[in-house]
């Protein structure tokens, strides 16, 4: 349910509606739009709707009341119609600018973390990724440089003055990562970890929340509803391909996901063109598609010696290909209307 | 196998190897590439691949043999490596401009038909489209007009100046609607219908092959060699959407396709966002998606009264969202160094 | 609309009934069921259901009318509650005996043709398969003998008395093949090749209908309907595996499809383990899975020489893996209260 | 790389062995086969591997070694040439009785727990299954009763002597769920929770793994890996369904992989035809067709009333259909050679 306040409602007005949502036992969250406040409401009481409805109707400042047919709710466009922006530093995602984040798949080393940080940071990237902690499929593959990379990300961030993403695998981790990054990224492979969703949502960072590769966009929005009913509303939803008959890529692209997300829900989209293509050759192409259909950012890899590079080498860009690719991307959105 | 001439082999030069080819019991195609010649061999004969190549480089005006490893050989960049160009009527597919196709999903009366080709016309698009002959999943819904649903587009056709492109199902049916068609499609169903491929190469005409729902992206080359095997060589490719487990969307547009395609054929690449999302409203946003990876056209349902189609009403654009979903692509293809 | 007549109602009055229907411009099928006498009543006037089912429960000798809300009707458990019984010769698809249709992938000469049907006979196999025309993904793989393939096929069942399971591809070629088979296959590539179903509704063989690797089972069962619309009733479904993201075997078997076909249909279901699963190895126990969810017969490639069988030798049985699996499938067999 | 002993190897000579994998800075495994030990040996190190096999090969006791191709190698049937058995109380996954484990999808409170308990004890089951954490893709569904639920699996264990499987979703929760489980479940959403495999494999508790919907077989195996390689060999494997284009079930059973795994692991496999079919009416045939190709046993949802479950109740069986899967289940294993 969510309860609709006029535009020239008081504060006063709006603590009273939220007051008397926590008194019958259930919880508000006040959307505070810019035209008019929004309040959802979330819980269950032993009340029928239509008399809830029926209650908050008759509150001073309320213009109506309205129950939300979608499974999700904070994510839905019905509580929040406008576009969310979620901030990260100067960074905002949401907002006119496509936002890129580029870095190597894994942190390997100072070196190599501090050189593709300035590369990519010249060439246009406005955050830096890397992998610190990586859920690789074989436990004999290598797993990170864990604490050691994120020191590394933090330090090419001091330099280079871009935000940086790095996963966050273990509820045990979150305060770890956290104190190093400015972005949480929930791997495709923890898209349904529950715990770690719920925990996300009291760590105080934006979250990158990647599309499991079995997954289908509905289950996608619940698990950004489990971050947002924990009262972080700063969720970034990543498209990153999904698992299918065909084998000419490594994934299979949900382009359509992309205007599927942005009709439904106000949280931004970014799209992950490496992960989703598994090969170099297809990431600039298939970005640009990305933001011509209406994504909010991309996110890619980008390494100094892909041929040697300690996991995924086939889809990560040359510093040249980047370069392309943050010219093809900029001209895309100039044509879409925004700006890079 | 394939023999690349030398730049300046005479035809007397090229024409003495392509007799050898035939003597020894093999097929040559000759692909009269502006820079340089060369012949594709196929066939099977009691001779070592090492023979063959051994024995054709040694002819005068042959530049170099080569093995193609790919299941396709016609298809392939190896025996094609500039871009295809399609020729139907002034319109070039494959070429700098990128080709819009639009039209109902079913042909279902001369008003509606001369009505929307005109609309469709006036607002940019380079060809009709319009079935007579509809593949339905059930035997008791339209089946289509036929015959006279192919007059009614020969009529559009005869008034607006835009080819038609229409489905044909079945081998019976090819004379009668190569009679009145300028491009034959062969829908997503028929892909592998491996004698109507066979018969289609026969037809004289240019052919839309659409990919199967449930088939990779090998298949659709191979489907489209059928095609070329038989002597026809303008085939246009199209990426229709595959089936999946994500439901929002009545298909998933493969959108990697569309680069991998590109990458690995010379035959030019449409794609078809009706079927491949089924709702509307996303038709125009994985239109530019497509243009702004590489796809040399789109091809999409426009309705004068969607509600009340006879079929796919759901996913067809009405007139004002085609007029913006123009301009919009119009954009895109210039972004990418194109025109529309 | 399905038409349930009274247990003793008379030749007469489903005379009476079915003539009514045609004056009204619908057409009946009649199911002569044992107990009691089902039409169905298909084709669109312009009279609301209701007022149908009004004017038709007035007629003697009727029990009761019933909409049916499948999009399938001459297929529906409704309209036929018993199992419909297909008897090809001796051999009735649909009763108490589990029928193995055994044979090789292609028909490749009269000796290999002759030897393994008389070896899959002895072992207990009820009709022999072998494709003559084949459909092949690629233009320069083996295309099957054609018509000579046919003979030995007929030869083959001449000297075994086994009858003779072959596919078609074409409507041009459905008589020909008709004059030597006693079941037409409908391979998995044509299985929405309309006017190949509607063709072989109008053939007087039965038809062995396999599922495309992309179609429902809602799709598999509306192809059927095409078929019977067309007068034919014998019909036999065949689950040959879907493509999905799993890459260890061909196909993916889709064994929930085995109990759903004989939940929604009265058609008999048999499983194709050799494309299902694409590796000899798996073929035995997933025959053996098929045949515990209620699968009425199984259908496998045997091969007398697989490591040079000219297409699907990895996938064929050898005599004495065969064998085997008849051992197999027969206990299973009688473990579902049935017969091998 | 795998060291296999000759049949009379002494323990010292298998100690020696093991040191000296130890020295070099590698991890030694055993496998305490009944016929030959045989040591896996894990890790890298910067030797090459025909150095590494020549070296071992000189040491006394052992027979030969061998390099193991695949990207798992304690999983390995080439590792653990038998079927391992994973005891749980009397109960042995893997040996020549089928197990079947029986209860509510989630413990709803003390009274219905028992009491399906009893009766699915009386009915044949070994273990009961029951979720008291529950991973609910909504963060608004019931969420399972914690721990309370777990002490009524507990106190249902102490009354019907079935030892109890339950999820655990987070290494916060497992000292807390091992002290009242026998057997920890992996949710399928967690099969790549990597930092929860390497957890439970250091819980002294069985494991039964549940393959995600999204995942290949090869994955499933390298997440059995993960736990295996911690130290703990009793993993359970467990085909739950998954998510492809079908939809007239809740997932597809991969039939397949039932003996695809038990060809290339030496693991005890587990179908849930629960969850793989999603629909009741379907729990007892696919249970049979799982059993007919080698699995070592079910997982399924009873409940004492369906209809107002908490979750789930679409799929649970009542008492009556479970006790007539028992008996059909009970003919199926004794036709593969097995009991139950």
């Amino acid at each position: 349910m969510i309860i609709i306040m006029e535009p020239g409602a008081s504060a006063e007005q709006v603590h009273d509606v939220e007051e008397e949502i926590r008194r019958i036992g259930l919880r508000p969250f006040l959307n505070p739009g810019v035209e008019r406040k929004v309040i959802a409401v979330l819980g269950e009481v032993d009340v029928t709707k239509a008399a809830l409805v029926g209650h908050f109707s008759m509150y001073a400042g309320v213009a109506r009341v309205e129950l939300i047919s979608d499974l999700w709710k904070l994510c839905s466009r019905g509580y929040h119609p406008e576009n969310s922006i979620v901030q990260v530093g100067d960074v905002a995602f949401g907002a006119e600018k496509i936002v890129v984040i580029a870095g190597p798949c894994s942190v390997e080393s100072r070196e190599q973390t501090l050189e593709i940080a300035e590369q990519v940071k010249e060439m246009g990237a406005s955050l830096l990724r890397g992998g610190a902690f990586k859920p690789r499929s074989s436990p004999y593959s290598f797993q990170g440089l864990g604490e050691q990379g994120l020191k590394f990300l933090a330090e090419a961030r001091e330099r280079t003055g871009l935000p940086v993403v790095t996963e966050v695998m273990d509820t045990h981790e979150i305060v770890l990562v956290a104190e190093y990054a400015d972005v949480l990224q929930i791997g495709a492979r923890n898209m349904q970890n529950y715990s770690l969703l719920k925990a996300v949502g009291h760590s105080g960072r934006a979250v990158l929340l990647k599309r499991g590769m079995g997954s289908r966009v509905k289950d996608l929005l619940m698990s950004a509803e489990y971050i947002l009913s924990e009262g972080n509303p700063d969720v970034i939803l990543c498209e990153r391909g999904i698992t299918t008959f065909e084998d000419s890529t490594r994934n299979t692209t949900d382009i359509n996901a992309i205007p599927v997300l942005k009709h439904w829900t106000h949280l931004p989209v970014v799209l992950d063109p490496s992960h989703s293509t598994g090969v170099w050759r297809y990431v600039a192409p298939v970005a640009c598609a990305g933001v011509a259909c209406g994504a909010d950012g991309i996110i890619v890899e980008v390494h100094n010696d892909p041929q040697r590079a300690m996991s995924d080498g086939m889809q990560s860009l040359k510093y040249d290909n980047f370069k392309s690719l943050m010219s093809q991307v900029g001209r895309i959105a100039e044509a879409v209307g925004r700006t890079s």
